[in-house]
């Protein structure tokens, strides 16, 4: 089912890659086909050129397959017009915006699961690092049109889990993802928005505030370039990238047609586990959350601590996989470092996280600026190991700062 | 599984379980074994004589298990000066008040899926048919501690059941207990309060119309005799007879160590249906509902029409027994009359029955004194009629009044 990771890719394909989130919708099945056949520099020429680029086995081989990559050869041709030139790409990268694409140490793994409806580069903004912060993660949608209980239980189970190093992942939409951000911020925890426009273009507007404090310690995300304006369309094939960059998926209010229904049956079909938050039978806008769980597509979770004992490797192989679905695991290498037993060693982490490791404290806790001034690191380095080590696993936030985690 | 179930007894036997009821608590084990292998009438003539009834297969064989039959007998003994004496007994059975047997045409059979505890025999007070009434029924329990949500949603999903046909058994207790009884009412259906004390003894103390309410047109009934008093313990034995008297259980509101949660592992534990409605994750009356919902031992419901399907003998069969349980379905003879087929036949109604069938409305709907005019029977009558014939599905309650069921 994975898609082929190559080794780390030269500039010019990764400027290809960029052009390509420029030109093709994301998930588009011609494109993903063709890069998994092709090098994105070489496809980038034969749309330029209006060629078909040369096939191979599962590629266009048949009369359909070369009508419809004809087809699909016209859309990303239409678009060639507005694709600003390698300058001004290689420029979008500015203003703490930058791409990442597969093979990159900071690329998700798991997102090589979506096979050929894998994003084709991903545009980041904000210190976090992806990968890292994407291995202890959960993404929590629901309604923008919440409830205040739904906007409360959100919350509440954001922080929760961000105190314990959990980073929460969501879309950055009003009501209940709005609120999972806002509890994981409150916790200063890190959270990760991941958009259906460009990272710098400010979706719902009222939110621009919002997602400026995500990108000042976590990351806002998108698979759309920078300046890229968001679509009706765009919101559903982005929540197969939400469901796919999180360890499980956790529902907080939906209404019967909600998109966080969307969302869930990706889970769910990536054989993540999927959670909901059930709520007043009185409330239309727990419905699709009672239905999932009637159904037995979701396990009922009312805390932090359930979706912790979810998310646990034992819960996923033991218990809670669906029948018939296969247990999630990282496809080798795609996972934090490992020590021999499996478990992140501390050997090999990078210089600046050794130090700021070396800072914190095993019992007590102790402040973002004071762990900065003993390891001798500047603010941004201490707010990115931090949140690294928190996704390792080292380090946990409790009521009175970091400290280490006990084993 | 399955006590034997000898035939219709003799008064002479019916006279012995009557007896019975006052000298030992339902559940004994003692007595549950002999009554497997002892005519009740032989049983006690031996607590009379303080001798140990004939033994056989599986009973008191071992020294150990004659040595806690001996013990039992002492137990019994001891009430021996508090049992009245025939004529009074038989007397018992006044002002409505009747007892029932195993082997009686009223008998539930899925009662004797309780094997060596099943009650010894039944207190019953009201109008209708227990064997009708519970082979259509859902059991509704929770805190007695309720909220007002939980105390709304008990009684408008009590009253959508019992508004199609459907017998709504609880505890008579406070909370959702009398939410429940309420909500049946309210839309004249059948209920049935199942006590931890006689069925003439008005406990809580301000239930007392409550259950002149349920016993004008359900039952009141009780494992024990006419003025006992209730106690601690009984409540948690009368639970099982709770599960086991319904088609299913529905859980409304229980904390963490609600009692209902009692009646829930008995429902569990008999393959039956299990239920539970969900809340406020911030309630903590809920807990309990969301633990056994999380655990997938209890289904969510949500309304009326959940509850439907999870009873109707598809949902049982088909997707909804947990895994490994058995399927329960009734033993044979124990169900309404069935036709070849085994639906129930209009043929196999009495008298009474079919002339009140026949009075019913194919659409629109009829009021119960309409009814009875034009079935020529009286307002009792027709009363008891249209509960038999709603719990066979022949009929149903609509909005204008009774009308028949489309199939």
């Amino acid at each position: 089912m994975n898609h082929k990771t190559p080794p780390v890719e030269s500039d010019e394909e990764r400027l290809a890659r960029a052009a390509l989130t420029y030109l093709a919708e994301p998930g588009d099945p011609a494109l993903g086909a063709l890069l998994g056949i092709c090098d994105p520099a070489e496809i980038l020429a034969a749309i330029r050129a209006d060629m078909l680029p040369g096939t191979g086995p599962g590629c266009g081989d048949s009369a359909a397959s070369r009508a419809a990559l004809g087809r699909a050869l016209g859309r990303w041709r239409s678009r060639l017009p507005r694709l600003p030139d390698a300058e001004s790409i290689a420029g979008a990268c500015h203003d703490g915006i930058r791409l990442i694409c597969p093979g990159d140490a900071e690329w998700p793994g798991p997102l090589d699961q979506l096979g050929q409806a894998r994003p084709y580069a991903l545009w980041l903004r904000g210190p976090a690092d992806l990968r890292l912060a994407s291995s202890r993660s959960a993404s929590m949608v629901g309604s923008r049109a919440a409830t205040g209980y739904g906007e409360h239980v959100a919350g509440e189970i954001a922080a929760d889990l961000a105190e314990q190093g959990w980073v929460i992942i969501s879309g950055g939409a009003y009501g209940i993802d709005a609120a999972a951000h806002r509890g994981a911020l409150a916790a200063e925890g890190i959270t990760i928005a991941v958009l259906a426009c460009g990272v710098d273009y400010p979706y719902p507007a009222g939110h621009a505030d919002l997602f400026a404090a995500i990108a000042a310690q976590g990351l806002v995300i998108s698979e759309w370039p920078p300046g890229c304006h968001p679509a009706r369309m765009r919101f559903l094939v982005r929540n197969r990238a939400i469901a796919a960059l999180a360890c499980g998926t956790v529902i907080v209010e939906a209404g019967e047609r909600s998109g966080a229904l969307n969302t869930a049956r990706h889970a769910a079909d990536l054989g993540r586990p999927l959670m909901a938050v059930p709520g007043p039978v009185t409330s239309a806008q727990s419905a699709g959350c009672h239905r999932i769980i009637r159904e037995w597509a979701a396990t009922c979770v009312t805390r932090a601590a359930d979706i912790i004992e979810m998310l646990s490797p034992m819960g996923v192989t033991d218990a809670l996989s669906p029948a018939g679905a296969t247990a999630w695991s990282p496809p080798p290498g795609s996972g934090p470092p490992a020590s021999v037993d499996g478990a992140p060693s501390s050997d090999d982490l990078d210089a600046d996280s050794a130090r700021v490791l070396g800072a914190v404290p095993a019992r007590g806790g102790a402040g973002t600026s004071t762990i900065a001034l003993d390891a001798g690191v500047d603010l941004d380095t201490v707010l990115r190991c931090l949140g690294r080590l928190a996704g390792y696993g080292f380090i946990e936030r409790g009521n009175r700062g970091w400290r280490l985690r006990k084993h």
